[in-house]
């Protein structure tokens, strides 16, 4: 690791909320050079970050103060990198994928050091923090969640005893499946395999899922 | 009525899903004037009808080809607008915001007729009708469905009879409450009053969880 987090103003950005969702990124831009015009293509698919990002913390009119999102950002030039997004301290955050996409772009323009483990607060509620997966499960507390469609019901582990009292990691992927190696490293630490739907969706819909599931039984 | 919809090449697009979602969008730019770069404020909150566009039409590789979006555009300078958006037959929607705002604001740039009723296919699975909520509510077929906070659950309400066999239509409202006036309209039409959260959700977030319930019990 390299600098403490407990230096830093404020928490641990992966110890301070109960619900973490942590995205794989694949192809994500991961510097300041986010195309507003273009977040589909040029940007490595930061429009589904910026779905992510939003419908985790957004309430209609109050943000989830319990939930922190993390996305690894794995495509050029920067990677890996992950940008986390804690929703009790965040300002200036817009539900539009455009205006959440530039706060990010705006947070990445922060040079950040190459040590893994090394975290810099970049503005309220926003750390970067050098390191993939690896770096994430070693920092993270609580049990590990995998989504995937091939897990267990969670609503159906809410209804049979939960799944503990938290804090969560769940970790998703982006359109892209999740790689062997991520797979592989996820399934040595998961406490389970969660799916939320007879369905395949979206990572921002899962999660929306997952929240619901909580909200309800948690 | 003005022109006929057994007139039109295609279905009525009021008629032709089971899962219709009707969409309240109080200041929604209703022409092609739509602004890409400010949904959010310039264009009457279109990133929020944008994210409920997309939250109710894509599955992960696939449409949800059992759905129908309506818009209803009261915003200036040409309200009110009905834009549907049918997942069975549209073509060239992409899931993220700035490029379905593009292709509503493209279709958005037909000349529609004065006379309430009038419906025009302006490309594959999209339709515009001039009219507002009693328009609607006199061309859709099946029970209505307000969605609201003070509603019974629909898990609930699945699990104990469900909701009937369909088509279905589901009204929501955009970040604004619905007027007195659209209330008491839909109160009086409405077959029952639901929910699908104990908490406050944007539109999109719940047309998710619409869907999940009845990809789960329908």
């Amino acid at each position: 690791m390299g600098k403490d987090p407990q230096d830093l103003p404020g928490l641990d950005p992966f110890r301070c909320s109960r619900r973490n969702f942590i995205i794989m990124g694949h192809r994500a831009v991961s510097d300041g050079s986010i195309f507003l015009n273009d977040l589909c293509g040029a940007s490595g698919r930061w429009d589904g970050l910026a779905r992510a990002l939003s419908s985790g913390l957004f309430l209609s009119h109050d943000m989830r103060r319990d939930t922190s999102i993390h996305l690894l950002l794995l495509g050029p030039p920067d990677p890996p990198k992950v940008i986390s997004i804690d929703g009790a301290r965040v300002k200036y955050l817009n539900p539009d994928e455009r205006a959440s996409a530039a706060l990010m772009r705006k947070n990445l323009r922060t040079k950040l050091g190459e040590d893994a483990g090394t975290t810099l607060r970049t503005s309220p509620g926003i750390h970067l923090t050098r390191g993939g997966l690896e770096t994430i499960l070693d920092r993270i507390d609580g049990p590990v969640f995998l989504l995937h469609e091939s897990g267990e019901d969670l609503t159906d582990c809410m209804v049979n005893g939960g799944i503990g009292e938290g804090p969560w990691n769940f970790f998703l992927s982006d359109d892209m499946e999740f790689t062997d190696k991520e797979l592989s490293l996820l399934r040595s630490r998961a406490s389970g395999v969660l799916s939320v739907s007879p369905l395949s969706l979206h990572t921002y819909q899962a999660m929306i899922l997952v929240h619901n599931a909580l909200d309800r039984f948690g």
